[in-house]
């Protein structure tokens, strides 16, 4: 009865969002249904979740993630999202405080944001030097083999959207009386400077995509079908044993690894 | 606009939940507008807030929780659900575990269940001893008034349900595959031990119930009524000075502070 | 033959040290025997042992700490120095970042300086707000008699030296090239404000000194006399059962609990 | 003055330790002088210090500890000696409850036993698994070359004994009253399982002995001598701008890097 829902492909991912709500939300409770399997397995067999979501302000970042945890168990969950370093903690080993939220056997943890800031917004906004931006690039790589050596399952998920569909969401944002918390001074500079954010992702992704943790891309101008095709990986990629076999793969046309051609193709938003 | 569905009053709370459903979302979104207001309020002001709900299994906690936290900035929210306490913590000062998740400046921490499991399902199982109980109950009022002097805002609920909803609740839990990570070995034990688990609340509620940190009984018979009251409350406890004028009270009926008569009067379960 | 040292009393500590070299580093080792046997005890007991050190600058904390540590546990033992606070540190609960470092079970925690900071330096220098230093007065006792409660065996020492005495040490620290690092810019203060110090250490004592968490005033401008019977009371304190019967009593004449006579007697240095 | 005693040379540190009572201490002295120097330059220019001491049981890690703390600052230096791992800790990435005490700027840390744990008496002991084992030896050295790119100025020194110097140690300590908390089960099993050490100490020197993070070996059945050294080395690998050139250079009879001939030429006990 579910299987439809779950096997339910999107059929112009392209060009826009064409299920319907309902179907929608039908092929969202399936999926969600299919996370609680897999964290029920994960809660057995001791197996350690990370999950790492990056991408451009207003990317759907929090929308996402609030799907994948809604019928979660809040103890085994936990939703990290760094304030800023005081100075001590800047002075130390850049990778101390996020070091401090991995997690434990059994444990799904996923970072709304993450290390890769020093990769973004830290080399845009210039809140670091670009010594230590060089640096990380050339650490973040070794930092994760270092996780996925240990028994993590590392997943690192980069949402992109277009120029416009970002000036869209941050207009819509700043009218949306539920959404003042999300408006921010660095809102304007997103739209300003999105060639030197782009820049900056292109570096990150061709730099800390390592076949260890590679980075899985996301079109996320519909946020609908973005949000789908993460659970649908990120089932197939926790590899539950007994994931129903009614699971689709995502489509390859909205999530996909990253490649060189991206970048150039169209698939990656300029 | 909006103030329709804030002023809104139940009107029969303890019969039933009268409420339309579109009602009950535009009404819970009008008041998830004001709780993003009082964020940002509390980030500019710097004001601690820390909310803790306790309750018996299926009283609605995560949901409340869910959807007071929807819209607030990930950032400067946290929700805190501690694991079991390891051996060498369990030695310590029993509220050190939790001291180190106390809100900084600007913001809000959530206690999904808190220090009061010493005395709610400790105490029923067994898991500690009844000198340890007794001290904590002791204890809490004393540990609670330092965080209140420290200029916490602390906010207690207790969501109390009935014997035959959750009854109801605890069996739909075991049918509905999206709440298979809520079913425990201890619900069996909610409803056999259910007049312990009664005897339990009503020491807590009796030997806890302060003035500085008063605790706030939630009929939550109806889950939406449960939500909407809650946050009204949290919303003129948190005190903005920009609330919205049209932000109903709380209905006494269904949000009240504790009081001795409310255990033998029908408004507390037994 | 190591009982004829520990019963060694000091002839008359308040004019001068007479003890000779020998004779007080074989008192030393021979109480350090038993500190030795006392962690022993603590081990298997479980027993949580916590000991605060105050006292102005130079009036010895480092040394005597140094003397209490060298053959303890470096596994069950830890000194506490906590580093200046960040500014999120800085808006928590106050007794947060110390909470974090309290001893569990078997474990010795020794601080070199504490909590009292607050009512210390921070005033004198201004470093908090009135308002801040009054309700550390009232909070500490609380926060205290939470621990003693916990089961943690608090000792809190107040190491009392002269204006002279202090003159000279701080002067020959300035010449002796192994206390450069104690040397500090507060150091000049430290004479300059002896009243203003006098004052807050007055109100710290009369404000602090409980039955359950005494201070135990020490006069230590006999370092070696001080450090004997500071250990002496810690031996008695901690009261393992097979505390040897020879371990003299302190001399109270050096170390005696605070009473109000003592900030006018002159056992108190004004 | 002092000059005389920092560069004063062991004679016949492999034969014997020849110094006199009051050379050593004047040496040692001298010594503390400089590192109180080089403490003061590295808290002004913020540099971060990590020394790791290795070695076999009653090697003397605690007392070459003592003297190179003994008058550094208590605020920024501190020794760290891990009790054991929880459950839940066990089940994380190896380094995460170790990176937690990395120094911040101009911090000293010293690890009395390390991560080096698992390759030593884990291995020995069976304490975790032969995998474990292997991926250590692994990642050590990678983790180290992150903390030294970050900044870190990292030291590790293995201190060695030979057998029957082992045997005399663990003898007296039985016998001492003041080593009471030293002895262990373990020390039996350390002579017992002699050559079980030696292969574990082997393979995890040739393993983990890195150009970025090098093991420096020290012949420790001296402990005077071996102490002094490793003061020496400290100093000069601090590389602090001010260091007196009268600082003597190690002995690299006594202290060298190691190399594999070191297992095999008898510098490296058998």
């Amino acid at each position: 009865m579910l299987g439809r829902f779950l096997m339910s492909e999107p059929k112009s991912a392209g060009e826009g969002f064409l299920m319907s709500h309902d179907d929608h939300e039908a092929t969202l409770k399936a999926l969600q249904v299919e996370l609680v399997s897999s964290q029920l397995w994960t809660l057995e067999s001791g197996r350690k979740i990370l999950v790492v979501f990056e991408g451009r302000d207003a990317a759907g970042k929090d929308g996402v993630i609030r799907r994948i945890t809604e019928h979660l168990s809040v103890r085994a969950t936990r939703v990290t999202a760094l304030p800023k370093p005081s100075d001590r903690e800047r002075s130390q080993w850049f990778f101390q405080r996020y070091a401090a939220h991995l997690p434990a056997a059994g444990e799904w943890v996923i970072f709304n944001r993450s290390w890769y800031n020093r990769a973004g917004v830290e080399r845009v906004m210039e809140f670091s030097t670009p010594v230590e931006q060089t640096q990380f690039l050339d650490e973040a790589p070794v930092f994760e083999r270092m996780l996925v050596e240990a028994g993590v399952t590392l997943l690192k998920y980069w949402l992109d959207i277009s120029k416009p569909e970002q000036a869209r969401r941050l207009e819509r944002r700043r009218s949306d009386p539920l959404k003042r918390l999300k408006v921010s001074p660095l809102d304007a500079v997103a739209q300003e400077k999105w060639e030197a954010y782009s820049a900056a992702r292109d570096d990150m992704l061709k730099r800390t995509h390592t076949a260890i943790a590679p980075w899985w891309c996301v079109r996320a101008d519909h946020k609908g079908e973005a949000r789908l095709n993460v659970i649908r990986h990120l089932l197939h990629a926790v590899a539950a044993p007994e994931l129903s076999p009614t699971v689709a793969r995502p489509d390859p046309k909205i999530l996909f690894p990253f490649e060189l051609e991206a970048l150039t193709d169209g698939r990656l938003a300029r």
